[in-house]
């Protein structure tokens, strides 16, 4: 539970919020490579912390992420033209680079071009993700080369959906463990839709939570009795401020994770990505996110990367499947967690929240964003700008009660 | 006309309001019984005085009408599983019985249930509704047991439609009896829509409005000059808050009702009930209901209960219809109440109305709604709460211009 | 650049607002004669300087346009029946005449029709126009007689289609003649759709912008230099508040113009009309219209003359046609326009703009128009009300660099 003025504090992130300052001291992942596919196409739309933005890939294959509205009249520039190197104002023909400066005014008999800058972000394009820095430029860090974002192409897989809650709640359900085996479950051995089976150890018992506070957030551990006295045990990270590794499952040697980033006050971005130390991932990791996941033949690219299954339609939920074969009815294990994100509404008033000690992992991961907001005011650095978080994986693995379990653990939550 | 203020405290039906806190001391229909066909089948979402409830049907047959949203943290109940009397969470399977108690937390290795309830209604079920009382339990009054509520199951018949439209309008709507010969009017002899007949008494003039206060509200009388100076006296009960008792037209014995209940601000629901004394009422009220009401195929009970002729298409107005064959060219007698109710906007600005004597039923009606504001605000009962209006009934009847009208019709007001 | 009290000043048009008072000043276009084509026909609603109207054609053929809502108790008397030299409300029968005196209450058996009067303005309907005044009765200026408005009908041709966003970005738009040679570019000989063809005199360069006030606004010139020092130059006229006259292009004796007319703050009617001095207009004006202009089979006048092309779908923007064949990529001359200027948001942030030379005509006219604004709060006539403006048209011609292009130019702006 948060005082209201806490609960405006973590969910605001427009300019000159609180956590609008902390969110702009990190990257952030602003489009799929994917989205720019070649030099001159056409711009993209990209809507990051309350701001409208258009993103562009030059002709030398430099890519702009600048202000959506001209700064000459206003018009937008998602109309633009892309052609040899800068984005250009359909209305008056004024013309900007990746770096925001105007480099020609058709409309003006003499140019005034070089006075004229717009807002631009910087960028940076690897892992499959273009990724950009909102904050101040003196203040810019390390680069966020997450070990997965160095694999090989054929060993990594990301893919986005956007939510319709507010980002805190997309976050929330990610690092909550407890509710991995109740909201997942399958009801029976070959349901019709996927779910975590009967017989997974994440189902035997709702789990005791151990967590340990780190330099670039915390790591922390669902412990699961299983018969026999066994503990399976699984091992998360939270990055801050919205990233997460998880583990995939028993049996794959995987990276999972999440980034859930704030569009605006009312929107997020769920990322999904995917590594794998085994091999190449192509149709496994496509049926994670798919079957399991995110559904992509129902995510609609060409609108805003909006899924099929949303509020007004009920998640379309089935009932019959829902008394008889999964625990929600709703298609798709990441689809279960947006529905019931955004089914508390566009921001959850945590003024009227009961937390027991199940939500250990929650109440913590907000008092690192409330303390993070007060460092940044007072010119402090927040956690999770070092490199020391690059090499971060997640774990799962079952042990004897007599195991000695987390000295066990932690040292496989380090890529080798 | 009425000033800013008082328009206020007569529409607004939120927590702590003045016209919410009279609501909530009264028995409130809200959900058709056929809504909740089955112990253990689907919850559904019910939204009443600005507070958004999901009721559902328990193992044992009970009723609970609980706050949508888990007390833990805020997930939908309405995406629920309701199984052994009580509804769970599928977020992290709480569960709550029909008195809104925690009795189960699967995600909690020691479970603090007891500790936790969540806000609950009480609801009694009788005559084919789901009633709810969301007042203060210690001032909670006898049933709204309406004679017709006991009547035998082939002898009544309720419906109900949403109205996107302030609670007060559709009340003022229906307690005006003088429109009732206008709007409703066919323009000849067969329409191709269904109509007040041009030789139907109603019709023959405008209606000289005769009022008398009771202790349960009001019963009025529209009396129209005939041929021959015969009088034609259509009498009704207005039960406060929101209920009307309406004769039927000549030759039926029946009673017709409404309940305009309010859903929040901006929409109400219109609740539709005939009582017959004849004999089974089966298709002919339904033909009342549709052809002259509701037109049942149009409203969609699987989209809370929205009609198809609404607001943004023009409640299909045919003009030539209406050229031609009735007064609006809307089909359907309570669609055509409700098409110049929501008209008028979500909440009427009546101070720019000018109301005349025949809006006397109407003017008085809010004074009373206003005193019985008053009276709540003062600790002091407000009217209608007594079972006195149980067994009334409206008349409607011809007499001579030598006969004391009033004398003999106000004893037929009564089920004998 | 504006302060935010300015741009709200010029912007907002309601009632009591400086704009809205100044705007009540003038005649303005209301609605098509074609919207009431017969006398006793169906209602309209007009939506003027964010008041709710209704329109309707008596039976002697006389045009009422009054208060959409009935004052007797405010529903909507769009579903009002048109009958007998009046517009009766279906609810309870109330009529008014088009001068909104209310003539008949079928309600009351004793009429106090004659106490009530409704909001009504004046109209005239000529040019394929009914016009309004909306302003103080006792300053009332002359109707605005436009020259083409009286011309015979085969000669002129008048559309119009809802552009949602407020007016003052849409006039900006039209008195732009440095976006012309721009935005509606052509990028090669035989595009796939219509745009200025590259070898006309517009595209050669940026043109030099000359302006001189006059009683009504003002009159400009795009001055465009040639190939061997001749000069292009288009000659316009701004009428105050909203009406433009521009030339239709090389080789017609045409006149073109617009009104830009505030529907609310966020929506205004773009009118546009065209006068033919060389014979019948027909095809040809629809062409203008249509493949260049408004494209009439996409603006859809059963749905208050939206179009097609808007926001919501990227006015259909086609990616490989702006790649080719136009700058744009979307159809239609006046559509682009439209495009750019709903592209900025409902109300363009003037405190954001970076203006140039070349938007002199831009800050002149909105200078003018706050001047207007205070000249109406002092009690003073503002421009554009005497009839000197009926008989302006625009030109265009190619000069020698030795003419005195302007010496000959201005007489040409005045109709014979």
């Amino acid at each position: 539970m948060l005082t209201r003025e806490e609960n405006e504090r973590l969910t605001r992130v427009g300019p000159e919020t609180p956590m609008g300052n902390l969110m702009r001291r990190y990257w952030m992942p602003a489009l799929l490579s994917t989205e720019l596919p070649e030099p001159d196409g056409p711009p993209v739309r990209v809507r990051l912390l309350g701001e409208d933005l258009v993103a562009f890939r030059a002709t030398n294959g430099d890519i702009g992420l600048i202000d959506e509205y001209c700064p000459h009249r206003r018009a937008s520039l998602w109309l633009g033209r892309n052609e040899d190197n800068g984005l250009r104002c359909v209305y008056h023909g004024w013309k900007f680079d990746v770096k925001g400066q105007c480099i020609d005014q058709m409309n003006e008999p003499r140019s005034f071009a070089h006075k004229i800058r717009t807002t631009s972000y910087l960028t940076v394009e690897f892992g499959g993700i273009i990724w950009t820095y909102m904050g101040p430029p003196e203040l810019m860090p390390a680069e966020p080369k997450f070990e997965w974002t160095q694999a090989p192409e054929e060993r990594r897989y990301v893919s986005k959906v956007l939510q319709e809650s507010n980002w805190l709640q997309a976050l929330e359900g990610g690092i909550d463990t407890s509710h991995f085996s109740i909201l997942h479950r399958a009801l029976k051995k070959n349901p019709s839709e996927e779910g975590i089976p009967l017989d997974s150890p994440a189902v035997k018992s709702a789990p005791k939570l151990e967590l340990d506070k780190t330099s670039y957030g915390y790591r922390y551990f669902g412990i699961r009795q299983q018969e026999g006295n066994d503990l399976y045990v699984r091992a998360y990270h939270f990055i801050m401020p919205f990233t997460q590794l998880r583990p995939p499952g028993p049996g794959k040697d995987h990276v999972h994770g999440h980034f859930w980033v704030p569009v605006d006050d009312h929107h997020c971005m769920v990322w999904n990505f995917y590594r794998s130390y085994e091999g190449p991932i192509g149709s496994e990791a496509e049926a994670v996110d798919g079957g399991g996941g995110n559904d992509p033949e129902h995510i609609d690219a060409e609108n805003n990367f909006l899924s099929l299954r949303r509020a007004h339609n009920d998640w379309l939920i089935n009932r019959n499947v829902q008394r008889t074969d999964t625990f929600t009815g709703i298609k798709g294990i990441n689809q279960q967690d947006r529905a019931v994100q955004e089914s508390m509404g566009p921001i959850v008033d945590r003024t009227k929240e009961h937390l027991g000690p199940a939500d250990k992992a929650i109440s913590i991961a907000r008092r690192l964003l409330l303390a993070a907001t007060d460092a940044v005011e007072r010119g402090e650095e927040p956690p999770g700008l070092q490199p020391e978080y690059w090499d971060l994986r997640p774990a799962e693995s079952t042990f004897s009660a007599a195991e000695e379990w987390k000295e066990k653990i932690v040292p496989m939550m380090q890529v080798d």
